[in-house]
């Protein structure tokens, strides 16, 4: 099985990205399915009906969310329509949190692919433990047995913990990949036990900018400690920045994880394309 | 002129991939400077005189260090005696810490090459502005004019203050970089004003590990919350991670910034050869 | 029936004024239960079985703990065996911690009162909520209905969440009294729904000193981020800091609270004496 | 020389309690200056000219602020004009922030006080080095030669960083007092050089309340992690709370150092009145 995982979606430069490359993508690359973490799509901040829309009609087949989840309030009455909308799964008991951490969706062609978001903790917002939530999840859909496959969305700051939980899963998922730092990491690898792994898949967005984000406030904040203005998305040409992987149709394994970035500043990276265009 | 960074050296297997790699990367790639980050190179936790004499035989010009520069204490000696060793620049005034935080050296050909190293304070312990002392580092030698290369390592834990950073310097130095996540990012480009920049130079270590640790004392943290032992390097092979940066000789400015990843786990990424080797 | 809790203990100094003053005040006071926060008893650093076993001697019937509840690696053992030892009650589920974070204790009089320790997650290490985990201790054992008493030792770095903390208990709780930053706060109030509040109890520490601990590291370390010793207790008389409860025996609410400072640097304050002695 | 410090007014209920309680303070103690925190006066974030003139006409010679300084913009503009408003003085060199962060007011009987604000560095957004700029503006006026008087307001969260502050300044200023965590603290003291300290001056505020604050707000966010609306301060009747302070002629180092609280729902501690009033 092919599917591929895109990082945070910011504003309307990362939207367009998606719309624009995403369905070549989807096509060269013969995917499956389709996950990408919209937690920035709208304005920068959360995602709304129509944002989500603008990705799913460019090929998404699940959208993740993040520290950012709820930035526009609509998200929290969507969320409980739109089972394609996986929020972090790790909030406390009393939270009574709209919407799903985790689902477990049917391809077209009848596989079943477990998708989980996951907040960390490490310099971030406190949440309940999010390696026993995984845990939780893992169990609930194992891979090979009742799951084809397995993705864990772990949205993250710290390395440390990112990879941690990689190795938490090893074995149990088929990936688990980063987002929240909005940088892609280039240390895509097949973990011992057979997961596949990189620490961030980088942000769909503009990479003139500070994290997506138009530059000028954040340097003004940081060299002065005086906000002005609000944050608004950079609007330059945004890069499509995700991870490829392919599976063991028997174990849900990983047999090969490779990035993907098109478009905007960084250098295009695309996989060996495996099939005819 | 060319030259290369390199990120966080993690204890023995880093050290040991410096002086399996960095000889033949230095010959292959001509580089007539080259400047590493040292701050855990002794077992994983700061960097110590034989720790550094190890990295200087493997070609290294120059350490930068971190938020672990005196975890060795022999470190706060010993870089009083050590010009090439480069501690962070952005103490407070009260702290008379030992040591350069910048520092112009002169290469065999007679070229100048500035190299500072910054802490960064997002999450990160608190230290002096590190956006005025840079500034301040910068007008101290102006690229072009005094320096031939302004080299800037950025430690710091997020991505948003070493973008900004990037920003910050761009057109006045020929390369920002980050260190201290010990994760490669896969984000190599020059700024508009001809700065080449990449947000994490990666660490030099075994990537089979949680950030160049052995992965079983962080996951039991993570999982339980109760520390059990130390934490030690991981003893896989490691890879060299870092940056190749090539500069304009009259403006001092790049013109190629290309990622090096060689040995251990990690996909081997090298600039195209210039010179037969 | 009249109860205490004194807050953090901290090493030799700390330990040697509750064997000083308490006997006394247990006496002056008619308490029938004394509460203890033991986590800084062992050097500053956690419990060990013989400050406990000091603390004990000097009247405490109970112990409580905190962030530094195993610096002391004894006490992961030690809390097995001793069930007057309490220990933060919201690990998370993979933890596995040794220990209870509540329990139910019965005074020589045969009242019951129910006694725990949570963790503030504002400016701590991470934790599951703890307002979650507490929720659900109260439940365990209702006020006025199994609980004579109830009492709620809020380990926590914020004076918001402690706050939060009183609110979410009140009308559920004796008390709820915060421990952790050392200093007793002077805003013992009785809440609208009956629990009687003290956002710190304060520390049983010598107050010339940094938060107990000999003041000449900490300020090296504040003024030149360099540390060059390990922090210890100070050593001049401390104080000991807590807070008197009186509840009503039907309810289990409290009908008076008052702070007791006795001995050191700070100023006397004893809460007018009931009894005869 | 007497004169008293008020901690963090917060919003309509805590600017009305001053109003109230601070003009028969301030003749019943034969006040010769007074300085309120007043970072939190408009509507709990910020201050403005309005809300500041409503304490000025309560009887404050001096307003100083903190991590909210500048909630409200119009207190950017207003300070260059306002003399009498003191922000924190450790802005890193490129902030260009206007105002002051200490200013040296003459007392209607001629007496100087060097009044100044600085913003603690632990668990707070970054800012420079809060002792060496204390220091410096320590030396700028020394007590007992230039200056009658010395405060220093350490607006901090960590009870650690603020008795630091006390030490640091001991002998050099007349109080240090901290301000921001808005709850007094039970440790008025004079250390061993002859500043009077105390931790947290408390908020001018509502007690039944998250530090000054409608608690549903704070509690739902501590419970459910998803904010609903904005915080608003709380309407009950607030406590007026600070410190006294008496200072040798000669050498304007403290006498005397005592808690104020009078009004709401903490207990009324007034120093023992020395004149009839
Ligand atoms: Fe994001
Ligand atoms: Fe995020
Ligand atoms: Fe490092
Ligand atoms: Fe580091
Ligand atoms: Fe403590
Ligand atoms: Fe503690
Ligand atoms: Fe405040
Ligand atoms: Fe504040």
């Amino acid at each position: 099985m092919r599917f591929a995982f895109f990082g945070d979606v910011v504003g309307r430069a990362g939207r367009d990205a998606v719309s624009e490359h995403l369905p070549f993508v989807r096509r060269a690359l013969d995917l499956e399915f389709v996950i990408v973490n919209a937690e920035n799509a709208a304005s920068g901040f959360g995602v709304s009906e129509n944002t989500a829309n603008q990705l799913f009609e460019a090929g998404a087949d699940c959208l993740t969310l993040g520290n950012h989840s709820w930035d526009q309030k609509e998200a929290l009455t969507y969320i409980v329509r739109e089972p394609r909308l996986i929020r972090p799964l790790n909030y406390p008991p009393l939270a009574d949190v709209p919407g799903r951490g985790v689902n477990l969706f049917e391809t077209a062609s009848g596989k079943r692919i477990l998708v989980m978001n996951a907040l960390g903790l490490v310099h971030m917002a406190s949440m309940d433990d999010p390696f026993a939530a995984v845990d939780k999840a893992l169990e609930s859909a194992p891979l090979g047995l009742v799951a084809d496959a397995v993705v864990v969305d772990i949205h993250a700051e710290a390395t440390s913990e990112k990879m941690a939980m990689g190795h938490f899963c090893d074995g149990r998922a088929s990936l688990v990949v980063g987002t929240h730092t909005h940088v892609p990491t280039a240390d895509a690898q097949i973990l011992p036990g057979g997961t596949a792994y990189q620490t961030d898949a980088g942000a769909c967005a503009d990479y003139d900018s500070v994290i997506g984000m138009d530059k000028e406030e954040p340097l003004r904040r940081f060299t002065t400690r005086i906000g002005k203005e609000r944050y608004k998305p950079a609007s330059g040409p945004a890069t499509l920045c995700g991870v490829f992987v392919e599976t063991d149709d028997k174990t849900g394994l990983a047999t090969r994880v490779e990035p993907i970035r098109l478009g905007g500043r960084l250098k295009t990276v695309l996989p060996e394309l495996q099939v005819s265009v």
